[in-house]
């Protein structure tokens, strides 16, 4: 099977630009002597979460249980969930995960603690708990280094929970989010507690994640593909990017614009630093202006040579991770050849 | 089951409300003699689809083929495809299609057409072709009469192919979008061609349709369920709002800020004119400011009473189309309780 034997729209990947991208990875996180946890949020498949884990990833990094379930299924042992897991429905699904592989999970405040420690009771098999902490970027977190003490303190204290360390997400910049993860650790530790790990995250600063200074490990999801977002963030350039979207021209309704056979349900409707929805690599002066539901637009006026109608073209998307989560399928290319079409195994997880 | 059974992120729709919008469109259209053709690209369910027929829909309105296929399995046996279809793949699932039910496709340019006249030669079983017409939206579309007559030449000339009339999306204003396909029509039926139909589309402009003069169809979709950018376009009260994505508020990590399970995985990053990516319903004050993609971060700091940790909120998402096509399933609801748990049968079928 062949791209031209593909039908649009589709994702395709890379495989030579996505096993570099791992290897590249890997190789700085070895030689900083930092644990990569690869997030897999990102491709949703269990063949890359493997790849990941055989290159040397230190277990991997789940956003949502159902995540976590599927890659688990797959054969994957250590799984990080980085989310406030509540209500007896998940934390029985938790508990099922914890009985037959390592997991661990975060909190970021009492009532989550609460609902693990009353669900987790066996000292002798204790679930390891991390406490979140949001070193600027204000989304979870505790807001101090003394809340987090308090946090671990209730770790510490429920027999069958074990406190972790503590984990960041998305980091401000890596000094700053070291500076407040090593004053939060002094201070749980000058408490008696040890913290275990610190553990940052983000593709924008993985390879800035050495400067933090003591961060014992990084989780990384967008790198195994790259997209317009980080590469406009500074990670890398357009070659690095792994998955684009094959997408069809439709129409030419002017001289100056086109429209291509995908839109929001298949780019997502994203933005970033750069202009537009997306890079057409065919093409790469077009701008696609606007996306409706099924429909891209592009402004095509820069364009040396315009395509005509019924041309294929390849668009980098500006945020891979949620485009993933459109398509039920992914086409692994090695060149122009299909190796293989997969089932997003994950995709539309997040419960 | 109960709405309390519901685990998180989850749609629920609202059976009453649908009810009374689909009703409400109906009888509007009837009222004034014009064919109502739902599209089934907010709600990809054949329940639906089947119930708007049987309150007197005229067929329905898909955007691709996959949908199409779907709604064909389930019985629907008058479908509309509003898309350029190209490519040999598509040309064979369309005469799949084209022989087992009534279905309608359209054009704006002649390799479009070349590509029907050759696949579909049959004269005693014709392919119904519409010309799409751009009347000032700028996506697809002829951009003048004299085009539009040119490809209804080219589309009555090919033996295997039927003109079907004139259509467009989205439509600028009634009367505006009226006066420019009355012209076209008076062109290319000044040629001798007749034009059996004018379409015209879109929620926002459902109930002002008849202002056009002389539309004879009106295609929409976003009613059924009604959305937060339809409120903002002045298409009724959020109480008219069908569909809530339940999520469980899992941090406050400050006084002023919540963080609820669901981001741009489950309301989509659609903006509107109206502020933040959502309504809650429970917290009307409050404001999602920021969505990464499983997390929405909420500003409480306008609300009374704020809400705890593990509060279920229900949130009316900003554009309800693209939320609906990143979840498996749907909860059909009369008041708090589950009538029905159904697939999305059509979900991710953009191909």
């Amino acid at each position: 099977m062949n791209i031209d034997d593909i039908d649009t729209p589709a994702i395709l990947i890379d495989l030579d630009v996505v096993e570099a991208n791992l290897s590249r990875a890997q190789s700085y996180a070895n030689d900083h002597g930092i644990a990569l946890r690869p997030h897999v949020k990102t491709h949703r498949l269990p063949l890359f979460a493997k790849r990941q884990v055989e290159l040397g990833a230190q277990g991997i990094n789940c956003q949502k249980l159902g995540e976590a379930e599927v890659m688990a299924d797959a054969g994957l042992t250590d799984i990080l969930v980085t989310f406030n897991i509540i209500g007896a429905a998940k934390l029985d699904r938790l508990a099922a995960l914890h009985s037959r592989i390592q997991i661990a999970v975060v909190a970021d405040n009492v009532p989550v603690i609460d609902g693990y420690a009353a669900r987790f009771t066996d000292p002798d098999h204790p679930l390891d708990v991390m406490v979140e902490c949001d070193t600027g970027a204000e989304r979870n977190g505790v807001q101090s280094g003394e809340q987090a003490l308090d946090l671990a303190r209730r770790i510490t204290a429920a027999p069958g929970l074990r406190f972790a360390g503590l984990l960041t997400y998305p980091p401000s910049n890596p000094k700053a989010t070291g500076a407040w993860l090593a004053q939060a650790k002094q201070i749980i530790e000058a408490d008696g507690i040890a913290v275990p790990k610190l553990s940052s995250g983000g593709s924008p600063t993985l390879y800035s994640a050495h400067e933090s200074g003591g961060i014992d490990e990084h989780r990384a999801g967008t790198y195994i593909y790259s997209d317009r977002m980080q590469v406009a963030a500074g990670l890398g350039t357009l070659a690095d990017c792994a998955l684009s979207v094959l997408l069809t021209v439709v129409s030419r309704p002017t001289d100056t614009r086109a429209t291509l056979d995908g839109g929001s349900k298949a780019l997502a409707a994203d933005v970033c630093a750069a202009p537009g929805h997306g890079h057409i690599i065919e093409y790469p002066d077009a701008i696609l202006t606007k996306l409706s539901e099924e429909h891209a637009v592009v402004d095509v006026s820069a364009c040396d040579s315009k395509p005509m109608i019924g041309a294929r073209v390849r668009v980098i998307p500006n945020h891979v991770c949620v485009v993933v989560n459109l398509f039920d399928k992914v086409h692994l290319m090695r060149g122009d050849t299909v190796e293989q079409v997969l089932d997003v195994a994950a995709r539309g997880k997040s419960n």
